[in-house]
């Protein structure tokens, strides 16, 4: 496939050099590419730098948002929530019409220190607002609730553990998921919660979700769904 | 152990039969004890009436709100979380004042149908709210994140599974996972998620328990939480 990746963060960076050794083709699109190109800051939740990683993933094309290919099969949304409609207004609704779209960003804000909140909760979510802003196109919210780490490699945790999907269109959420066990996800544990409303409840649940990072001191953790048989 | 319950729904009858059964001495406050015990309608999750359950349990005090007696050792609040300010309050600051609140009720409203939305959330929580209209008090959140049946009977799902506390003072957090234990929760399986504003997180979590209740077509399901060793 023609993959296209918005945001040059650690997420965009794993996962951009997971699905290039795949074998798909991948865009990468930010702002100003040369800007980022040129970045020798350590990212935070990587520990290298944008041109430590770019060296190693040359293949990987580095795009402005409005150079992104027309034809590309999915469109994956790495960018942080906060400016996530504003970096898929950049890349622009013609080259978003008719494609899957899928969102793995929070909205989560730590302006105010810890412990982080959501821009949009409760009674909306990121997702219903990236569906309705790009109204012909198909938002699949998923893989929001795992640290980047897992989302190429969930055996790093080594047990059964869950995924969601939530999105109005079945055959995106197909495909999505079809892209999650080319990441090595077991389909019987993904599970298709509904709708894009149903991103409400994955999103409120990152607050938890740093909590207990806070607790175990690592974020290769996950939920395992158990049930009365 | 003297242990008040707020609520006489399908929560507060279970932990009120169960807690009478490991020999404590259980009263059951609500507004109208008559009107109370004169209930037949079947509550709609447990199936049965007040009456019903109560032909069982008379052992169970069922008194007015403001006749808890001075001495429990213990207040549990499971009103519904719409309703619990004006249930403490109708208990009083004075009867509440030094003792531990188990807090298990969520904020829930339903009103505009499914999916319910929280009245409370992200910036604040039920059991902030709680504690900080009874700071005398020392409020513990927990329980909150399983089905009443679960609560008292957590081998209904047959795996290790996990339940969560939190709440500022640490020997009435040790008083509450005493008391979980007895209900049959391994200690291990008890994770201290921090102060009370970590209640955020687990009340947060509801929409996507809902959520995964209408899945599954049972509320007898629970996480477990798996980590990278």
């Amino acid at each position: 496939m023609k993959i296209a990746i918005l945001g040059t963060g650690a997420v965009g960076q794993n996962l951009a050099s997971k699905l290039r050794e795949l074998g798909h083709e991948v865009y990468m699109a930010t702002r100003n590419p040369e800007d980022t190109k040129a970045r020798t800051e350590a990212n935070p939740m990587s520990g290298s730098s944008f041109q430590d990683w770019y060296v190693n993933n040359q293949h990987v094309h580095v795009v402005a948002y409005g150079d992104l290919p027309k034809d590309a099969d999915m469109v994956l949304n790495a960018t942080s929530g906060q400016h996530s409609l504003d970096a898929l207004n950049a890349v622009g609704t013609d080259k978003l019409s008719g494609k899957t779209i899928l969102d793995l960003a929070n909205p989560l804000d730590f302006s105010q220190g810890m412990p982080p909140t959501l821009t949009v909760c409760n009674t909306d979510s990121l997702g219903e607002q990236i569906q309705l802003a790009f109204p012909e196109s198909k938002v699949v919210k998923s893989l929001n609730t795992v640290n980047f780490g897992l989302m190429t490699n969930p055996s790093l945790v080594p047990e059964d553990h869950n995924l969601f999907v939530s999105g109005n269109d079945e055959s995106s959420k197909k495909q999505v998921i079809d892209l999650l066990a080319q990441l090595g996800w077991q389909k019987q544990n993904i599970l298709d919660l509904g709708d894009i409303k149903t991103a409400r409840g994955t999103e409120m649940m990152l607050p938890f979700w740093i909590n207990l990072m806070g607790k175990f001191g690592t974020p290769l953790f996950n939920f395992k769904l158990v049930k009365n048989q």
